[in-house]
């Protein structure tokens, strides 16, 4: 089954303690695409500028997916600048210049309505919701946000929230959309707003998914040379929404497994700049390292052992 | 198989954004044999001063802990004092009297020499050291230690890192040792100072454990009412400790299943001041959250799954 994203495709200079990369290959669209694209058809809708080179974008669709709904504006494409320190936690933003995306209203071209997996990747509310007034019945709806709408947009956001079936958010979001420092309790609260499902992004530790059948909580797949965790999120989408596209499974076990091949969608795509790791892997080598991240969290030995002693 | 632990009895006045206990039972001894008392049989090494009321450790006893090697000396018994914040990470230190614990040097009675399993709770290294010379022929040797160890008594925790077979820590502590902050790269550095095993510690997220033989990481139990979570580290040390003493499973896998039983005990130890919850607390009550924390990080549905898709 297919997917449509609608997000960013951005520029952005990033430097971290490995290196630097000047006007690269961005944006929550892009990653989530390259990701995304591993497991299911994927369609995307965004907004670029003039000097945007189209060629970039080649990987994506030789990997299945539609960039026909990318729009050219006149202007400049949207650049962000950030680096990171020592321990590669949150960026630090140098610059942001939306440029062209400033004015973005995302219009769902006829071709792009009918796609039974949507996901909203972080931009305004209000820009999510009038997605979600264009496209018709989608199966899954999946959205990200940021702390920018959480505080600035919330009224807006809670009304987006009533109609998304899965939301993913980090663990600062959470605490300050629940007003609550616990995570699970958090969750609960955010579930209480409309979704079934809340997945709580906890970065280097991994995702934990709190939902009506039960909470869930997979680590992290310990990459030893973190060269740029920039888009480690919306890859961690991407494959997360892509594995539920292939299997189709939206059972609350379905989703561990999809939250797996999200996490290690994730864990490539640190172990480089821009989205250089992401366009060299293939869907086997995911499926390696899933085999390697079911053995580091317990899985893959569990079946002798569980229900004995301990 | 019975444990020997040698550490701390102590008092702590703990305040959390829950409340405040004022000269509550504490240590890390106390804790670490709090919960290893739950699988298996232990004898703590110990001093306290002549002001400790030794009818507290009653509710050991009754558990199968001898409290004989606990010294009494003149003066009082070590005192600690500590805030959490709202987060409940890392306790800021008010106030800490060594008092008795200043001039401990442990003296292991010949009836205590033998036991298989020995725990050596966070104390001076060369304290340390001084209790294997006097065991003989442990099966395994499990170590716990503390940032100010590591910078201002480095050789002499490296010396017995070579005697030492599981070497826990937690992540800052793994960092500064190893000079190193990816955490598996840390542990890697640490096993080739002597363990066979590193356990990296990582609170809420859970542990890490390092190996020659693999890499296995446990989520942490969601534990949604944090209290105090003075003795967290010890109490974990106790299950693990005390599971491996009951299974007798040294194994890669069998260590898996050990800090399942020390991440669950942590998780019980947390819910309440001091050792209050570890006092009403049953190996069944254990064995229950245990399978609770199987489901919730995926081993004991995974059987059905594994080597299937993703």
């Amino acid at each position: 089954m297919s997917i449509l994203v609608v997000g960013s495709v951005a520029y952005d200079t990033v430097s971290t303690p490995h290196g630097k990369v000047q006007d690269a290959l961005g944006g929550s669209a892009t990653y989530f695409s390259a990701a995304a694209a591993l497991f299911a058809p994927v369609r995307i809708v965004a907004v670029v500028g003039e000097d945007f080179d189209h060629s970039q974008l080649e990987f994506l669709r030789e990997r299945g997916v539609d960039t026909s709904g990318i729009v050219v504006e006149p202007g400049a494409t949207f650049r962000w600048s950030g680096s990171y320190g020592a321990e590669m936690g949150d960026a630090t933003t140098l610059d942001t210049q939306l440029n062209v995306f400033q004015e973005f209203r995302p219009s769902i071209p006829d071709t792009h309505r009918r796609e039974p997996f949507v996901f909203l990747a972080n931009i305004d509310p209000e820009l999510q919701l009038a997605v979600l007034e264009q496209v018709e019945k989608p199966r899954l709806v999946v959205c990200d946000t940021m702390n920018f709408w959480i505080s600035g947009k919330r009224r807006e956001l809670e009304a987006l929230l009533q109609r998304v079936d899965v939301f993913v958010l980090n663990e600062t979001e959470a605490r300050d959309l629940a007003g609550e420092s616990n995570p699970v309790r958090a969750a609960r609260r955010i579930l209480a707003l409309g979704p079934s499902r809340v997945v709580i992004k906890l970065g280097e530790y991994g995702v934990l998914l709190v939902a009506e059948d039960g909470i869930f909580r997979l680590p992290a797949f310990p990459v030893e040379d973190v060269r740029d965790p920039t888009g480690a999120g919306d890859t961690f989408a991407g494959g997360f929404v892509g594995y539920l596209a292939e299997t189709g499974d939206l059972s609350f076990e379905g989703l561990h497994r999809a939250l797996l091949a999200g996490t290690v969608s994730a864990s490539f795509n640190v172990e480089a700049f821009s989205l250089d790791r992401l366009r060299e892997i293939d869907r086997a080598r995911v499926q390696e390292r899933c085999r390697e991240l079911e053995r580091i969290a317990g899985w893959a030995w569990s079946q002798r052992l569980v229900g004995q002693g301990g």
